[in-house]
């Protein structure tokens, strides 16, 4: 994720891992629909974005008025992750405040710190990880999910940058397929040992004894440690439960979310039905039959053993852990 | 599956939903390809396949040895299920006792038993649905998977026929998507509700109160009551035990085989990477990117709340119950 020239650049992530392509936003409307198709995703980049998309529309010949109707639109494109309204609302305060201008490094101070952010997580992260660690991940929280070097990932890579040699599950991360098309894409780049696996395999792994701990990001963290991610990590954590295996969970403090009680609190996307029905254009289920297709799922804090943030680990009690990391 | 003029008769099921296609097999090869590329799969089915192919050896012009020969082609195709290798040494043994003639009776027989023995199971598992019962299934246990009616599907199928108006959560199955594929095709067809998923939405419809029950086929029922089935049935199982919803196992006594000691005696197949890497024909993840594919699991006899056979409806403790249902 790129400014140049007053626009946003940012990898099609559709395209991956076939080809490696950009698409450049310069109004709110390309930020909205990048955002809506999946072009950029991730809780920290659509953070980023929609913060980028907020300037955009600042820099335009918007009225204040226009520019917070282009504020309420990007906030609700996605609902889950708690980054999009965060950085959102960040640069809307920095334009009435400040203006165009104003609003403009906002969005910048957002995308930097999440990179900053994301490294130091992952130097803690890393920590959690002994030499040779098999790690199973789900989704992509990589640096595509970000604006650069990943939550999850960044995790891996601070290790692998420490000389641990982790290898990598990759859960093909259905129905969108992130773990597949773009963690394996990510991973293959660094260099980083990895296997794909159908999202169905985990259990089996685990029972056989093959992987050391499960990490993953977040989307929102609630108040009392609930944490919304892709649909499948719930599943996950349960599995690590019954398997007496770490389930760590990546999570840069603007993806804690202290106004969100818990879980039950968070709303949860459901997305168009024809990513389950469909593999790409081809219909592979009957015509007459419906499908349910939630975009995440929560996972409740009792199944975490830890949240990795950028100002340290945290364990259980979540509840009073987190409310003393990041609360008032 | 239908024996027609010296030729046995398929629905290619690679074909379904898109197309009802037929596939014929005149010699034990044919049968061989058929079972291997999945033209005909599901543990009954291949059972039955199995059989009509020691059939087709032994009306050809084949020696003795060249029936054994054919015998041992067909039983290493896929190796998890047991009813192959039994439906292929029921024929081999009517063929040796009783030449060409008894083993094609052998193999008539094979096939309806099958069939005669799901529509009991289906009667005795129904009463395990209470009215209006949301049942997830995963793969496809149904009509397709056997010679007739279905094993899982046969639960599902006779709960419908008696009022129950049951409402089925299809899984999809990755990588192969039975459930998508071949599961909502027949509940499409019989007129049963049914909604299909990604097989990592069950975590959150389990947490949100919305499956009554989880039914299941099975590949192979070890003595200790331990069960193969398709790749994500253990992730199920897991999460049913979690949620304490009752996990059902729908096995006719020819799966069941107390020469197995346990799960860890069960060899399972490991199939083409590709499956996970690619869908259809176009690939999905990088292409340095390798993939760990096995076809199955074992879900160990703790977590099963009730097999059901043509015999009756067996609960824990499953070792002595299953020696008294089928032992010597």
């Amino acid at each position: 994720m790129e400014w140049r020239r007053g626009r946003l650049r940012l990898i099609d992530q559709r395209a991956l891992p076939a080809r490696l392509r950009y698409v450049e936003c310069s109004t709110v409307g390309d930020v909205v629909r990048a955002i809506r198709d999946l072009t950029v995703r991730g809780a920290p980049a659509i953070g980023a974005a929609g913060a980028y998309g907020v300037a955009l529309a600042a820099a335009g010949a918007e009225t204040p008025a226009g520019v917070r109707r282009a504020a309420r639109r990007l906030r609700d494109v996605r609902p889950t992750a708690v980054n999009l309204a965060r950085g959102v609302d960040r640069v809307l305060a920095a334009y009435v405040a400040r203006g165009a201008d104003g609003a403009l490094a906002e969005a910048h101070s957002v995308a930097a710190e999440d990179v900053a952010a994301n490294r130091v997580l992952g130097g803690f992260g890393a920590e959690l990880l002994p030499p040779g660690a098999r790690v199973l991940t789900h989704c992509n929280a990589g640096a595509l999910a970000c604006v650069g070097y990943g939550t999850a990932l960044g995790i891996v890579r601070a290790a692998a940058e420490a000389g641990k040699r982790p290898h990598v599950w990759v859960d093909e991360t259905r129905p969108v397929l992130q773990g597949a098309r773009l963690t394996a894409w990510e991973l293959d780049r660094l260099g980083i040992d990895h296997t794909l696996v159908a999202d169905v395999a985990a259990g089996s792994l685990m029972a056989a004894g093959d992987v050391d701990v499960v990490v993953v990001g977040a989307d929102r963290v609630a108040a009392n440690g609930d944490v919304a991610n892709k649909i499948g990590t719930y599943p996950l954590a349960v599995l690590a439960h019954h398997h007496a295996i770490p389930f760590v969970v990546a999570a840069p403090t603007a993806t804690i979310d202290l106004a969100t009680v818990d879980g039950a609190s968070i709303r949860i996307e459901q997305r168009d039905t024809r990513e389950v029905t469909h593999l790409g254009a081809a219909r592979t289920a009957p015509r007459a039959t419906s499908a349910h297709n939630p975009a995440f799922d929560v996972t409740p804090a009792a199944l975490v053993t830890e949240i990795v943030t950028e100002r340290g680990i945290v364990r259980p009690p979540f509840g009073p852990n987190l409310q003393a990391l990041v609360g008032p």
